[in-house]
């Protein structure tokens, strides 16, 4: 099926900067797709650390499963990325797949299959056809690694409809590093094609674990505060690379104050990929904000943003344009989290709509309807709740999309 | 908007018994709706006891709230249920509204307005016109208490395209009594129209606790088991009367034996409610049962159940009759419940399709391809956890409806 360029993709692909240690390699392996690309690897310079975090799904593809059990060795040489199979539910036939897979790269590289991290996306239970993918490595890795990051961004896709990057720049004590990275993603999961795959690299030297801590923080910041369908992947993969190659001082905790630029562009970078994964969720016309304060603390505020965000009401009275503040009161309400109703205030593209458990006498909803016809939605919930006579500190923000009829014609005849 | 009944519907409305002690009357009020019923008195014989359960959600509507402060005082002498308007988000006039209701109906029965239980459905964050209801009740609870269960099962409809009855008979220490109940629901919630109602009546004398227990047992095998998009309302009302004007045996206890038929044919009454709420689900084409087994226990069995259940990308491969098992594979891990993925079973009519963590090797697809065609379909799930080299125990069953385009036409453009 081929699917139109969703309304809400950046006009282009960004510019990348190249990043010192970091070669890419595509190719067209034929697992699934002709005419396209379809293999992804990254080869990473001698000596480059490595993060992650990976799907908590108890269904756990093999890749994912291999990338989780080497992740805390903190080393890596390459990311291997296919398309079109996502050796999942695929039993002990898998496991031996990204077996072959990592050894035919560790020796074409002469390093440790530890080192080696693996990700596949496509569909689900079918054995994955790994010697397509281990033949075309040796000319890759031999000769093919000029890709440029557009190049890679488009090789993994699989429903998506637009290759996803971005870039920032940091210093870390004067010394100047960049962090680029590029994903995949447009359900949070359509098992038979379609998953959330990322991977970020930088020229900075970062220690393993560090670099986890880093990685965490901005994951649960960004891809754990968005939400297309509310389904999680097999094969949600986010893997960072440090390939060390810039010379600074050394940085030894997360918490140095070195280390303070870099990490909010690395959380810069994390949430600009997060949004574009939301922006082509599947059917996506509207990309919805949804900021919540006044809750007990931050995990309610984000527990309450997400069950505005998956509510299906509330998804498709926006895909319709309808400033239908009701199924937004009731999403809240489902989420059973502590809030005090006579308090709550909801506002949509700014404008406060509700006061003392009910509609304010004077709401104009005139601004609001203007507001819900464009592409940004903005919905603001104070949960209402005080603390020692002020509002209560916990806030969280969550992005979703709204629910529309392309989402059921994406879906509903997929495998076909 | 009207809508087409449900292909789900039953044939016709179930001819129903009536049950001594109860008295029901309909009205055209005027709240929302023109030229349709939309208010319902059942009044209630003196000494009928009553049990309830209601919604758990945090923006609890006025009535609801209403009836969970004065159910544990187990007696009622009327259920008055209106539809058109919620009197839900309506602050303190909601509370004002539900006072002069309950007042007007207590004066004309001679009762408590404890014993007066209210039930509203329809636009959310709007004040009840109660004025319209109070100036109806006199007329039509003096003279008008003659309309009959199909009367009273339309009168509470809100989007539903059928009334929903059913009925059973029981045995009480070998007296026969009759159970009678009459439900609207169909999308779980929309707030701005629908929510789940349930009026049950039976002519056993059943005291208050006991009854309590029956339901709170029964409503967590039924209504507690459904879903149609995961949403739930503000309003959700069960509430079950029980006259005593049939003479049998004392029963002082859940337990008692004398009343295991009766709460057999209770869950019955019950389920079959639920399962019509289902079938007139927002834009349904297929009515989904889930059966998990091997499960931890009962509530890990449900969980995994419920997730399947809420999944979009089940209920749109579902819509498209696409026997796509990946997607109940992925969303049993999801919901993260114990399971055992190297011995899971999930079935599709019957039909066994994985084992050994993969798909089967003999797996036929050509008869579930043909149940998937089917409107009545049936997944199996046996997560494959193991104790004392049996089965665990867990289980749980599960019913939801399909997510089709015409969900997204109703809920799209609802309000407007």
């Amino acid at each position: 099926m081929a699917l139109a360029t969703s309304p809400l993709a950046p006009k282009r692909f960004p510019d990348l900067p190249s990043v010192e240690g970091v070669r890419l390699g595509v190719a067209a392996s034929g697992v699934r797709y002709s005419g396209r690309t379809d293999l992804l690897v990254a080869e990473l310079a001698p000596g480059t650390s490595v993060a992650g975090v990976f799907t908590k799904s108890t269904a756990i593809a093999a890749p994912a499963k291999w990338c989780r059990s080497h992740i805390k060795k903190g080393k890596a040489r390459a990311f291997i990325d296919n398309s079109g199979n996502a050796n999942a539910f695929t039993g002990k036939a898998g496991e031996a797949s990204v077996k072959r897979t990592v050894e035919a790269a560790a020796a074409l590289l002469g390093c440790k299959t530890s080192e080696v991290f693996v990700a596949s996306t496509g569909i689900i239970g079918v054995p994955l056809p790994d010697h397509l993918i281990t033949a075309a490595l040796p000319a890759l890795m031999t000769q093919g690694m000029t890709a440029t990051w557009e190049d890679a961004a488009r090789a993994i896709m699989t429903t998506d409809t637009y290759p996803k990057g971005s870039a920032s720049r940091a210093q870390i004590a004067g010394v100047p590093v960049k962090i680029v990275g590029i994903a995949k993603g447009s359900g949070m999961i359509a098992p038979n094609m379609g998953t959330m795959h990322v991977f970020i690299f930088t020229d900075a030297k970062i220690p393993a674990p560090v670099l986890q801590a880093l990685v965490k923080s901005a994951a649960d910041k960004s891809f754990n505060c968005i939400t297309v369908d509310s389904d999680t992947s097999t094969s949600d993969t986010v893997l960072v690379a440090a390939t060390g190659r810039v010379k600074h001082k050394a940085v030894k905790a997360a918490s140095d104050s070195h280390l303070k630029a870099f990490r909010t562009q690395l959380d810069g970078v994390m949430l600009d990929l997060a949004h574009q994964v939301v922006k082509d969720g599947e059917g996506a016309s509207k990309f919805i904000e949804i900021r919540v304060n006044g809750a007990a603390n931050a995990g309610s505020a984000k527990r309450m943003g997400l069950a505005v965000a998956n509510s299906p009401l509330v998804k498709t009275a926006i895909a319709g344009a309808d400033a239908n503040w009701g199924r937004i009161i009731a999403a809240v309400g489902k989420s059973e989290e502590p809030c005090d109703m006579d308090r709550i205030v909801v506002s949509i593209g700014g404008v406060p709509i509700t006061a003392k458990g009910m509609i304010r006498p004077d709401y104009d909803e005139a601004p609001v309807a203007q507001h819900m016809k464009g592409q940004n939605i903005v919905i603001e919930i104070d949960a209402g709740l005080r603390k020692n006579g002020k509002p209560a500190p916990g806030r969280a923000t969550v992005w979703t999309c709204d629910l529309t009829h392309a989402y059921i014609d994406i879906n509903i005849g997929y495998r076909s």
